[in-house]
């Protein structure tokens, strides 16, 4: 059989369809997700099987994307390893003991592989349910937005406490994310256990940070999570803000061999076009993105054109992933999303031909 | 006398002084700013002039910073116009009836220059109690920025529905943006005419637009703003974000004719380093910025070696104000500003000497 549009992508071999799938498609902004969820709170449906399943799955019935992502949360492999956190509708991840000093560090508790096994158990499920075509995303929080919400105790705009501490206690900053990466790559290596195809390693907060520290105290520990994944298999990079770092980001994908089947992929956000940022990161690694998800209100017709700019601009990198620029906003219309997928699926391969 | 560095700075003139001010210098940090308002709802306290003079010299007494940046917001001149609008206190400012239809335009109030009287009184005030080295700085937000709070309501994360508006109904927003740029015009103007000498246009959130969108629906407007204020007057333009935007953000400031004396700055927030902004919005250009707010809680020792960083880095532009990357967190350490100003005082121009 064919292989999957969505690896097709991240190993540009691109055929004819154009993949998309949309970071949070599973969760938040579906009625159906409400309900499977109702009563249930969001870290204990993180580690119930039959619901990640569940809900891991409504989106492609739905929008009939191209890869199906794990439902679960950046936070759920700390839950796993004992730390005291919750998850609070509203409000976001709340850490119940801030992680500012060595004794705080000392406290971190080891992560036991069998607390993931509920993990690797969901993703097992789902990948039995899954069509062939359509592939599990793997993903995980890179240690630097980890970092931040321990540090920071919670979500943080500025990431002001988390920033002083990595530059004003560079070896405890040094030891928090070499737990991290730990944390990070266990997660991945449960989700990929159980079937996961290709992964996303997601450092939502690091557009926050200047390239000179993000290369001195971020990219490290990234680069350590991304080398933990078995070669080969795909993996996106993805962050928000980051035009400044999209060459850094990329560079802590490693460097392939020359021999080897190029399996890297950039995530964009809607700020930097897709030709611009492919020129950016230079050869050998794919783009995914990049629809600003504020469009996702605008009028049909606008926002197709939208659709059809990004399709067109990534038809100028070596692969293209289509997606938005950020995460499904909780009230979008999901209808707008399906058809979206339509429109990738039935222009997608035209426009692309087009302009090769 | 001598210029002011401030000014000369932005004139590319720049003597032995390194200029340092800091956006929202005047207010929420200071322990005398809170005081001073005790009592006084914020846009009341904009409209007092022995209040707005004693807030915006605060920080000079303090700080012995090189300009005293008018203590007002920037949506001011709409509250000056009549628009049903409050500061809500943790929350930012809220519009009672946002507009989004024809017939949200049509209301839309004139503003009657006379209603700005108090503003210029307060700038007029001011002047006179300053030292003629450091000048008054003007302020306005641009319009998008001004459009968001009033198509969203409030504050917004994504700007999602003034996004939305902007794009799906595109007269309507060149309506809306005509009439803003005569409010912020205005409100130049009028601080202007109270004796400011420089000014900076705040377009907080443009960094939120792609450059396609901000060139084809945002910079005209700007650059109408700008082109409305008296010539060879010092301009910043600033934003948050940006670095996709600084090239069209600078040509917005209008381009100077050949024997033309440079007034053109451009802010540039702390992802992008000082000299890396300047080559990338070419000569004729001064640069202000760029310390990472964010560092403020960092120990002393970590802070200074990056504000000298940052003064390395600003001295390859043809010019230099000191600032931070955005503005003064409310929870910062009055102190750390004081060092900071003495520091760039004392070691600036040795860098900048060396450097040459």
């Amino acid at each position: 059989m064919a292989e999957p549009a969505l690896l097709a992508a991240a190993h540009q071999r691109q055929a004819d369809r154009l993949p998309v799938w949309f970071m949070r498609q599973a969760g938040r902004s579906l009625p159906e997700y409400r309900e499977t969820r109702a009563g249930t709170r969001m870290l204990d449906s993180c580690f119930d099987p039959d619901m990640v399943t569940e809900i891991t799955l409504q989106p492609v019935r739905r929008h009939r994307v191209d890869g199906a992502v794990f439902f679960s949360d950046i936070m759920v492999p700390l839950k796993a390893a004992g730390v005291d956190l919750d998850i609070v509708a509203g409000t976001g991840p709340v850490v119940a003991h801030p992680v500012r000093t060595a004794a705080d560090l000392d406290r971190l508790p080891e992560l036991d592989p069998a607390a993931l096994e509920p993990i690797t158990r969901a993703a097992r499920q789902t990948v039995a349910e899954l069509d062939e075509s359509v592939p599990l995303i793997g993903f995980a929080g890179a240690p630097f937005t980890l970092a931040s919400y321990l540090v920071e105790g919670g979500p943080s705009k500025d990431h002001a406490v988390a920033k002083a501490f990595m530059v004003g206690e560079p070896e405890l900053w040094e030891r928090l994310c070499a737990w991290l990466t730990g944390i990070s790559s266990a997660f991945l290596a449960a989700q990929i256990a159980g079937g996961a195809r290709i992964v996303q390693l997601f450092d939502s907060w690091a557009g926050s940070l200047d390239e000179q520290d993000y290369r001195a105290r971020v990219l490290p520990h990234s680069a350590a999570v991304l080398a933990s994944l078995p070669e080969g298999l795909p993996r996106i990079h993805f962050g928000v803000g980051t035009a400044e770092l999209l060459p850094a980001m990329t560079e802590a994908m490693g460097v392939p061999a020359a021999d080897e089947v190029p399996s890297r992929v950039i995530g964009v956000d809607w700020r930097t076009p897709l030709d611009v940022a492919s020129d950016r990161v230079g050869g050998g690694t794919a783009v995914q993105g990049n629809l600003d998800p504020a469009l996702l209100l605008a009028p049909w017709d606008v926002l197709a054109e939208r659709v059809r700019a990004v399709i067109s601009a990534g038809a100028k990198a070596p692969g293209h992933i289509f997606n938005l620029g950020h995460g499904v906003p909780p009230t979008t219309d999901p209808d707008v999303l399906t058809r979206i997928v339509e429109l990738v699926h039935t222009e997608g391969p035209r426009i692309r031909k087009d302009l090769s």
